[in-house]
């Protein structure tokens, strides 16, 4: 079966495909511009009631929610192209953990400054200066307890490539192109270098070629 | 192995807590209050670095963030207690829509809601009526996807309860106690419903009791 992902412009979008692509899954996908109000949609809120993407179709299965979808696949195709879970059940506890330090604590203020910066005028957002400020203050918090973490290990869950570290691609490729705050990375060695890894991927570097970010 | 779960009073930690209570887990708790600059502590930040509740030890291993905690147990323990996944793949991935959408879209405005009544005075925020109501309004909108949901099957991901309900719990029991905005779950009919079935389970009845929220 191919999987559908709808969206594939957007960054939420990016993140189950890069876990395809890792998990050697075929997919396609379809186009929707939720700038142009096509979230809103009768048949697109049948698929997703909240209007957000991604969402996917594998057969008769819909699922959506981007941290979601990348679990069950992951999960799914165990066997299959990337080990995205560890090994062991502690390691998964220690993805399950770093995935939901993504969720709540890193994408926040990026997604917030994405929106400020890159996405304001799509989003009819008039970019406030201190809201900027706060959020980017914000996120150099977070990124100095990474900057610790990654001390101490190669990759955020352990010394593995895993769908913690996979789930940062979208938004964290936008703070290097686009937001205009690569320091923040970049004065961290330890981030920096963590970084470069995860998005020198081949799985990263296809998907950001087949579909470039919208700017 | 006992699991150790820090700040029981909280609710957060009460989403571990009665995960727990469900599997059949041994389990002892360590005091802690946030309210009192505690999560600052150096001992604390070596155990979660954010400064955030909760944090389980369980042996030697540490684990942080509720949704993580919920998810590894439920797995490791899988054959004890309740079964919280569901019993295929498909259905799991389900009940991990359901926990997304409990986190991105039930926790910002119930949380907030909570922050500007139950406890604005412990955070020294002082209640806006507008924040209030724009989160109220929020609120109520993801609640009509839920009655919608919940008028086709008993529990958000399907007729099994899971951790996708489970994780409503501790935020949830505010709307219902201290928060004052009790119409919004009344009003909708499956809503209400499956609230009274989730709230009555003896593992949140246990829990209540055992460490009664603050207010």
């Amino acid at each position: 079966m191919v999987v559908k992902v709808y969206g594939p412009a957007f960054a939420s979008s990016k993140r189950v495909i890069v876990c395809l692509v890792e998990k050697e899954i075929k997919f396609e996908v379809v186009d929707i511009d939720i700038f142009k109000g096509e979230g809103r949609s009768p048949d697109y809120l049948k698929l997703q009631p909240f209007g957000l993407l991604p969402v996917i179709r594998d057969g008769d299965y819909t699922l959506y929610e981007s941290r979601a979808i990348i679990r069950y696949y992951a999960e799914k195709y165990k066997s299959q192209g990337t080990e995205l879970f560890g090994n062991t059940m502690e390691e998964k506890g220690k993805v399950e953990q770093w995935l939901e330090v993504e969720a709540h604590n890193f994408h926040p203020p990026i997604y917030t400054l994405v929106a400020h910066t890159v996405f304001s005028s799509k989003l009819g957002i008039t970019p406030d200066q201190n809201v900027i400020q706060e959020n980017e203050a914000k996120l150099g918090k977070v990124l100095d307890i990474y900057e610790e973490r990654l001390s101490t290990s190669k990759y955020l869950a352990g010394d593995f490539f895993s769908l913690a570290d996979l789930s940062h691609l979208p938004f964290g490729h936008y703070l290097i192109n686009g937001v205009g705050k690569e320091y923040l990375i970049r004065d961290r060695k330890h981030v920096s270098a963590w970084w470069d890894v995860i998005s020198n991927r081949p799985s990263w570097k296809k998907v950001i070629q087949l579909f470039p970010p919208p700017t």
